[in-house]
C-alpha cells in the first residue's frame, strides 16, 4: 500500500536531481571555510533574502537557537508568540542553552500586536529580564500555517525596532508565505535583522537550514555553531541539495498550496470542521469532536489505510502537503479521513 | 513631614526588640553549620510549616531560584502562573541561572486551574522541555494580594502531584494567607513539597527568607546557595530578627489586613475604582483613568504630600499595609490619594 | 600544482564509493526515527564498540558536548586532561553550555595518572563542584597523536569507576589506537561507559560522529541533540558514507600509520627535531627553532610549494596523514619541509 | 575549655562596637537604594580602593561570581590561577552559573607569570573560548596566604590589560596584603578594573563583601546581584558592621600577622615543617609526614585539646590568626600542635 504522508513537509526525501548533485558536489573542509558548495549556498541564500551573509546550520532549531545566542546575552528576554515553534517545540533550548527568558505575547492569527510588544519594553529595573529581541514566525505553524501579510509583518517588526529591539524571523517556511502572497521573499526579510529558513521542509532538501544576517552577526553565529557542535566538515554534499532547494524548488510551493486548499475544501464538504487561516499555505488543521477514545484513535485508523498525519492536541489534527503529495493523493486522503472521522 | 510608606511591606524597618536581639545574638560560622541562631531559625521555621528542614537565604528571590535549581535539571520546564513573581520580577533567573523553561498558565484570581496544569504534562518527546515542577504563589502579589483558599490550593497541588510533578510554593506572604483564612499555615504548606517564606515583608525582619522542604532537598539547596554566594558567616545577627518575625509577628498581620480593608473602603467611598480580590490581605490595588500625563504623575504628587506608593502599570496602583502603617495613616493616605486622583 | 594536505585528517573528501552510497541511500525522517540508513549506522557502530545503542551526531564536538550534558548535571565537575580536545578546542562549550567545571589533570603522554583522578574525588563539600565524570582521549591529539595502550587505558578507567565516576571516551580517533596496538576496538570501549567516535577523520566520511552507550543514556542524549539543533531529517544521505567508513575504512588506517612513520623518519634524517610518542599513529609533530619571524613563516613557505600543515604553537608543527596522502606524497612533503626549515 | 579557633578568619564573631552599631543603624530598603548605611558603606569602600562605585554583596563568592557575570559573556574564558579560590572553592559557579571557561595557569607563589597570561590571549578562532578577563587573588589563600608585592602585582595586571583583558582582583584579604607590604591598598586596587574585598574575614564583620569598580560595571553587577537573590532589604544592619570593619579594623591586621609569624617560628622550633611564603600574612601552613592514619587524626586530637584548624589536603594543615586569637593563644596552640604532631 502506498503511504500518503501528511505528517509534515519535513518527511520529504531528496529528488533525483539532488541525489546526483550530492554525488558530484565539489567539497572541502567547511570548518576551515573551504567547502565551495557550502560557501555558494550561504552566498546565494543570503542574497535571495537581502542579507550580507549566511550560515549553513543543521536544522531550523539550531538556526533559531544560534540567533538567540548571538542577539541576546544571558539574562535578557526575548519576546515570543505563545504559540510559536521556538517556545513550544525546541526542547526549551531558549532557557536551557541561551539563558534567555521568553516574554510571551498572544500570537493568535500568526502574529502579535504592536501593543503587546511594547508592553514588554519596560524601563530598566533590576527586577526585569530586559527585552532585547522579538522573534516572529511566518508562516506560523501552530496557527494553521497562516501566512501573515507583508504589510502587517513589517509593521510589527518596525514597531519592535522603534523600541530598540532586534528582530529575528523564524522563517522555516518563509518562502511559503512569499509564494502565498505573491511577493518577493525580501518583502519579509528586509524588515528583520536576521532570518532562519529551512531547506528541508517544502523545499525538499534532506538536511539543513540557513541563518542570514549582517556580517558581524554571522561571525558570532559561526562561533556559537561551533560550540553547539554544528560545525561540519565536507558539508558540501548536503549543501548541494540545499542549493537546488533554494534555486529551483521555491516556485513549486504553489502546487502544495493548491493541494492544501483542495484538501481543506474536500474535508469541509465531507462535514469536518476545518480551521480557516487568513491565508492558507500548505497546511490544513481540522478538529474532530466525538467519543474521546475514538477521536484519539483517528490517526491510527487512517494510518492503517495508508494516510499518515499527526494530532497536535486532543481532537486537533494537522495535514501538511509537500513535494511528494499529489492532487490524487489529496483526494484519496480526504476520502479516507472523512470516512474514519465519521466513525468517531 | 511624616512619610506614610505604602510602596511595599518590604520597607519595614526592624522593631526595637529585633535590634536588641541582633545585638545580643549568639553567633558562629554558618558555612560550617555552627551558627546556633541560624540553626534555630531554620528548625523553628521548618517545624512551623511541617517540613523536615529549613535553609536561611538572603531573599525570596534566592529561595525561589534555589528551589528551581534543586527541583529541576537544566532543560526541564516549570509550570508557572503568567502573573507570578518568579516569572515577572526575578530578573529572568529561572532561564538565565536555572536553565528552566517557564511553562505559563493563566493564574487570574491567584491560582491556575488543574486542567491548565495537566495540559503541560505531555508524554515524553524530544521537542519538549518536560514539566517537572509546579510553582504556586500565595498570597498572590499581582493578583491583588489575593489569598487563595486552602481547599482550592490543595486541589491544584494534588492534581500536580498526581501528574508526577513536584510542587513549590512561593510563600513570600503565606502567613498572610493563613491569617486571612484563619487557618494554620500547615493547611497550605503540607500540600506542597517545598516552600519559601519571607521574614522581611509583613513579618518585619530586615533581611532574609527561609526555604523549607525534605532533608535531601535542603542538602542540595545548601550546595546551590553556596554557588550563588548566598552562604553567610555570622548570619545569626540577622537570623535573630527572623526568629522574632516567625515567632511573634505572625498574629499581628491581622492588623495589616484590617487596615487594608479600611483603606479599600475609604478609597471606594472616595469614588476610586478599587480591585476586589476574593480574599483581601494587606494590599489594595486601584485603577485611575483620566488624562494620561496626570495619571502618570499621581504617585509623584502624593509623594510630595508624604504618601508613597507604586504604579504597577500605567494607571494601576498598589498600596501595601504593614507594621509601620497605623489606622490613622490609612485615613490620612486615603484622603490625600482621593484628592490627588480627583485632579487626574 | 597538486596540494599535499597534511593539516588534518578532517580534510578528507569522500570516496567514490561513498558518493554513490549517498546518491542511492534509503532515507526517512530521522527525527521520527524513520531513517533506515541512520538506524543501521547507529546499530552497526554500537555493536562494533560493544554498546547497547548509538546516536548519529554532526560532529565530535557535538558528541562530546552531549556526553557532558547527559552524564553530568549543571554544577558538576568533569575530570579532563589539561591538553585534551574538549578543554582546548571546543569553544568552552563544557562551561558555556553544559555548565560543568573542568577539573584539570596532567595528561602528558596522552593519559592522566590514577592518582591525579583520585585527587579530584573529594568528600561532599558545598565549596566543591563534585566530580562526576572522567573524560579520556585516545589517540591523544595534542600529545603527538599517541595511542595509549589498552592496559594503561583500562587501568585508569577502572580506577575512575571505582571512585564512582562515569567514564567517557573522546574516541575521535579510537580506531587509530586499536589499529596501532593491533587489538579489537572493544579493548578500549568496553572499559568506558560511553564513547564518541568520528567518521569524518581518518575514516573518510564527509560528516558525522557516533555517540555510543547504554540505552537510557542514548535516550537522554537524543533529547539533548534535539535541543542543540542536531536533529536532522533525511540524514541517511550522510549516514550512508558513515556506514562505509565504519565497515570498510578501519583496516586501511594502517597505511596512514606507515606513512606517518616514514614521514617522521625522513624528517629526522633531514635534521629536524621530531617528537616521539610511545605509539605513533597518523600524526607527526616537529619543532623548529631559529629566527622567530622565519619560523612563523614556515607554514606559508611550504604551502607556497603545495605542502599544507598547521602550527599548533610557535615553532611546533603538526602533520597528519590520511586517505588522500600517499607514500610518494610523504616523500615529497618531507623533502620540501626539510629544505624550508633549513632556511629558518 | 577555651577554644583557640585557627580554622579561618571567617570564624570571627562581631565586636561589641559592631553589635551596638547594628542595633542603632539607620536603615531603609536597599532594593530601592534607600538604605543610608549600605550606601555609605559602598561609598566609603569604593573611595578607599580608588573606584567609582561599590556594591554590598553577601559573600566573597558572590562578589567574584558577579564580577565574572558582569565582565564576561557566556562562552568567554577567564584566566585563573590553578590554585585560586574561584576555581577551587566556589562550587564551580564560574561554569555552572557564569558559563565561563577557566583558562588555567600556574600561580605557584601566589601569582602567574605575564607569559602564561599572554599564552591564553590567542587570535580569534571558533575553536576557542576567547580570553576576556584575568582574575588575581591577593593575598593568596592556598599559596600560604602569601602577599604578592605591589610591583609584581601591577606588572601582571598591566600585561593583561595590554592584551585587552579586563582584570578582577579577588581581594578577599587585600588589606592583609597592603598591611604586610606597608602600602596603601590603592597600590593594588588601582592596577585592576574591579575588586572584591571581604568584610567578614580579618576585618571581623559578621557578613558581607564589597565589589568595587566603574559605575557602569556596578550597574550591571547590581542587576546580576538581584538575579542571584543577593538583593537585601534593610541590609544596613549588617552594613553598619562592615563600615566599622573598613574604617577601624584594617590597622589591627598587623597584629594578626605578628601572631602568625610567631606561630610559624614556634612550630619550626618545635621541629615541624612550616611552609615559607615570600611575605607571610595571617596564615601558617605546615606539613606533617608520618603514619597516615595518625596524621589524619591530628586535627581531631588537637581539637580535643581546644585547638581547631583544618587540613587542606592529606598531611597539609592551615592555621589562621585573627581578631580573637591572642599572642597567648598562639603560644598555647603551638605547644599543643607540636606535642600532638610528635605522636604521628
Amino acid at each position: 500500500m502506498k503511504k500518503i504522508d501528511l505528517r509534515s513537509d519535513t518527511v520529504t526525501v531528496p529528488t533525483q536531481e539532488m541525489r546526483e548533485a550530492m554525488a558530484s558536489a565539489e567539497v572541502g573542509d567547511d570548518v576551515y571555510g573551504e567547502d565551495p558548495t557550502v560557501n555558494k549556498l550561504e552566498e546565494v541564500t543570503a542574497e535571495k533574502v537581502g542579507k550580507e551573509a549566511g550560515l549553513f546550520v543543521t536544522s531550523g532549531t539550531q538556526g533559531n537557537l544560534i540567533a538567540l545566542l548571538a542577539h541576546c546575552s544571558k539574562g535578557d528576554g526575548a519576546i515570543l508568540g505563545a504559540d510559536c515553534h521556538i517556545y513550544n517545540y525546541e526542547g526549551g533550548g531558549i532557557a536551557a542553552i541561551a539563558g534567555v527568558l521568553p516574554l510571551l505575547v498572544d500570537d493568535t492569527g500568526g502574529i502579535m500586536s504592536k501593543e503587546s510588544v511594547k508592553k514588554w519594553c519596560r524601563p530598566h529595573n533590576v527586577h526585569f529580564a530586559p527585552a532585547r529581541l522579538l522573534c516572529l514566525e511566518n508562516t506560523h505553524n501552530r496557527q494553521g500555517g497562516n501566512a501573515v501579510s507583508p504589510s502587517v509583518f513589517r509593521e510589527v517588526a518596525e514597531a519592535a525596532k522603534a523600541e530598540g529591539l532586534s528582530v529575528h524571523l523564524d522563517g522555516a517556511r518563509i518562502f511559503n508565505a512569499a509564494v502565498a502572497w505573491g511577493v518577493d521573499v525580501k518583502e519579509y526579510t528586509t524588515a528583520v535583522d536576521t532570518v532562519q529558513l529551512c531547506l528541508s521542509k517544502g523545499l525538499g532538501a534532506p538536511v539543513g537550514s540557513v541563518l542570514c544576517g549582517p556580517k558581524d552577526f554571522i561571525e558570532k553565529a559561526r562561533h556559537w555553531r561551533k560550540r553547539l557542535g554544528g560545525g561540519m566538515r565536507q558539508a558540501g554534499v548536503i549543501a548541494a541539495c540545499g542549493l537546488i532547494a533554494v534555486e529551483k524548488m521555491v516556485d513549486r510551493l504553489e502546487e502544495d498550496h493548491k493541494n492544501a486548499a483542495l484538501l481543506a475544501e474536500l474535508l469541509e464538504e465531507g462535514g469536518l470542521h476545518v480551521e480557516k487561516p487568513d491565508k492558507r499555505t500548505n497546511m490544513v488543521y481540522f478538529v474532530v469532536k466525538g467519543e474521546e477514545s475514538k477521536v484519539e484513535e483517528l490517526t491510527k485508523r487512517c494510518a492503517a489505510r495508508g494516510v499518515l498525519f499527526n494530532a497536535l492536541s486532543k481532537g486537533r489534527f494537522r495535514l501538511v502537503t509537500h513535494l511528494w503529495v499529489t492532487e490524487k493523493d489529496v483526494r484519496e486522503a480526504a476520502k479516507i479521513i472523512i470516512e474514519e472521522a465519521a466513525a468517531c
